[in-house]
């Protein structure tokens, strides 16, 4: 991976970091990557997830799926049980005979319609839970199951578990005897995009998993104690250094199609990391070069309170542009569209900079399975970095909590105060 | 529509608008709407948008389409030339025969990818540029013709344009004879979901134009000088006071898998009317009740900046949950989906109310074409509204236009200054 920091300096950029700044920027980051070594030596709670690479066994992923040549896969589970399967599949498996989806909502209409279109008796089910009770899992999992057996499908014979030790779930795959595979120890879930929670459906489409973790091996070793020696760190600490300069909003914009699920498991990686104790940027998920009809005015001209992520391939595969008698638009022709996008990005990377607005370019070589497993890594790192920086339990989620115990309240799942709460809400209605 | 502000009240929130503060912002409400009812009068330019429900002749966009009998259609444009059109077919279009797909990027890969899988000779392309000169646009077109001559299919035979009155694609349109309909006068493209821009694949999947126009006019017959008693400037006027209190970030979040576009469609339209002047509250895109899971960590417990505006159906169809034998769960069984998606809705909204931090519920009866038409009437009436008050210049985006000379220099289409700015880089990079 590689980061370019140029347009995050103080000479280019209001917020920006002055060149002064970056050395005792540094100290903190060494400081940073003490503790986080510690933390992965130790095996500690999170931490732990920066280990994933080595410890992950690709073999075992293997052997869970050994045997089924499904049409589609489908992974059951929210947030972090889905958007690292999602992110991984739309970036590497869109040219396999084997699609995926996500049931990762409640949504009875959407379920419907998925579950009437798919043909289940070619689908291989996925669930993801680590407690194994998880309300809305475990609910699309018993629709999905019936749903099965009213096609007359047997969901015994099509389902794999990603589960923790105890709980529903691993009682569930013992009673039925499935493929079960174990959520890695000490790793939250929105980390956990590099273990059997990603890779199961990865390697149904036939995904190289050992290029996936080399990758995320090759972000392990370059990890050290300088952001100028380190690109994961030099990413996680200038966005920190923005942060407290007054960037708290941080906009992810990859150019490539296949990356804009990456936006979105980055949007959970930062905001349930960082969004804490009052502080925490605020990612937003954008796309190029498509945003730039729609957020680009307000990245330029708006509130100096952002900064932009540019992520994008330096390599691509390309179609030609045909020549064309169309007025005005010859200097189109005989272009091609990884020009188009090539120039547009510039142009956009420019433009901001060009109105002082603080962006960092990440480039991939290519979106292939290495590079993506480095992608995925660097950002966990980096995310890591910039907790310890903004001194947060960075591994926790303890806010999400209250939500968890009222719905649960009001479906009589227990005796909640909670809910009760809900029932007290404040009308006042426009109609 | 409906609209419940009792959670941005500053007994409730911090920030909140102060009950003594609403007389006063109503006044400025009743300013503005002079303003905006006057502009609608004179037809004057953005103005005019909000008068689309009288003035779209839903039968000359059924003319249009008359004859094409598709399996896709396949919308080519970008920003708020797609934007509409894939926020119409997504909420409405669900259960159509028809599928609807956008080309609105210029990414090679994906455009491979897309119409090597589309069926090319019953597809219906829209092409859509006012100017008929928009560089990607033009590009994916270009491509897409390509692509049908390749597959022995007579574009011709299956394209329809929507543009201005002049320009490369109006004189294509005459050339070939191509069904033609004209974007609308004084409407700038975020503002034009209700015209032939974003009614045309609507129209073939089926989805009763008539229904969503009288929505429309519904919105428009509501609009009255006071926040109380119009839904529509009672959300604008709410969400522009809670930014001049420091909700700088509109979190979007539709608890309907269907309204996910709506939530993109709503970013632009926020984003580049009022993203100006240093000033605009930044739209967040979410999804309920999916990114519980993901943002709610962050808009619960982060920085005090952030409003959070819930949509949501009153009614939807459901899906039982069925009964279960496994553990610790027997309380969503005979539960249904949809109970559990409200359940998990009521908790969200409850659980920021419970942390002081502000939301606004945006209420529809049912994802239908009328309450459809209502909803992004209203969203648009509450954002010249926002625009009013924050007197900004609601419906330009001059930030844009830097890029775009930048992106056609480097592209060989004429000496702009801009493109040699690009060049000049500043590079700080770590690999």
């Amino acid at each position: 991976m590689r980061v370019d920091i140029g347009n995050a300096l103080a000479t280019e950029a209001d917020p920006g970091i002055p060149e002064g700044a970056l050395d005792d920027l540094d100290e903190r980051v060494a400081g940073a990557h003490e503790r986080i070594a510690r933390g992965r030596a130790d095996g500690e709670f999170g931490y732990a997830a920066l280990n994933l690479p080595e410890r992950t066994d690709p073999a075992a992923v293997r052997r869970a799926v050994e045997g089924f040549d499904p049409a589609v896969v489908l992974t059951v589970g929210i947030g972090g049980s889905a958007l690292g399967a999602v992110t991984l599949t739309a970036a590497l498996g869109a040219d396999s005979a084997v699609d995926h989806y996500a049931l990762d909502n409640v949504d009875p209409a959407h379920a419907d319609r998925l579950l009437g279109a798919l043909p289940l008796s070619e689908t291989v089910v996925h669930v993801v839970s680590r407690s194994g009770t998880t309300a809305e899992t475990l609910a699309n999992f018993l629709v999905v199951r019936e749903a099965m057996a009213d096609a007359g499908v047997d969901w015994t014979e099509r389902t794999v578990v990603t589960t923790g030790d105890e709980g529903p779930l691993r009682a569930l795959a013992d009673r039925h005897g499935l493929p079960a595979l174990d959520t890695p120890a000490g790793v939250p879930g929105r980390f956990s995009a590099l273990s059997s929670v990603g890779l199961v459906p990865a390697a149904l489409q036939g995904v190289d998993l050992d290029a996936l973790l080399a990758g995320g091996q090759a972000g392990a070793d370059a990890l050290a104690g300088s952001l100028t020696e380190c690109p994961a760190y030099a990413y996680g600490a200038v966005a920190q250094a923005l942060d407290e300069r007054g960037a708290t909003i941080n906009a992810v914009m990859p150019y490539a199609e296949s990356l804009e699920p990456f936006a979105e498991w980055f949007a959970q990686l930062w905001a349930e990391s960082l969004g804490k104790d009052g502080g925490g940027q605020t990612p937003v998920r954008a796309l190029g070069a498509t945003d730039q009809h729609s957020q680009l005015q307000l990245y330029r001209a708006g509130r100096r309170d952002k900064l932009v992520t540019f992520v994008r391939p330096r390599e691509r595969p390309d179609r030609p542009i045909p020549e064309t008698d169309v007025d005005d638009l010859a200097y189109l022709g005989g272009e091609s569209l990884g020009a188009l996008i090539d120039a547009e990005f510039a142009a956009t990377e420019a433009s901001l900079a060009a109105a002082g607005r603080p962006s960092v370019r990440v480039e991939l070589d290519r979106v292939d399975a290495e590079d993506v497993g480095r992608l995925l890594y660097d950002m966990e790192a980096a995310c890591v970095l910039a907790g310890e920086l903004a001194e947060v339990s960075t591994f926790t989620q303890p806010a999400v909590e209250w939500g968890k115990r009222a719905a649960r309240g009001l479906l009589g799942g227990g005796d909640f105060a909670e809910a009760e709460a809900v029932r007290d809400k404040t009308e006042f209605v426009v109609e």
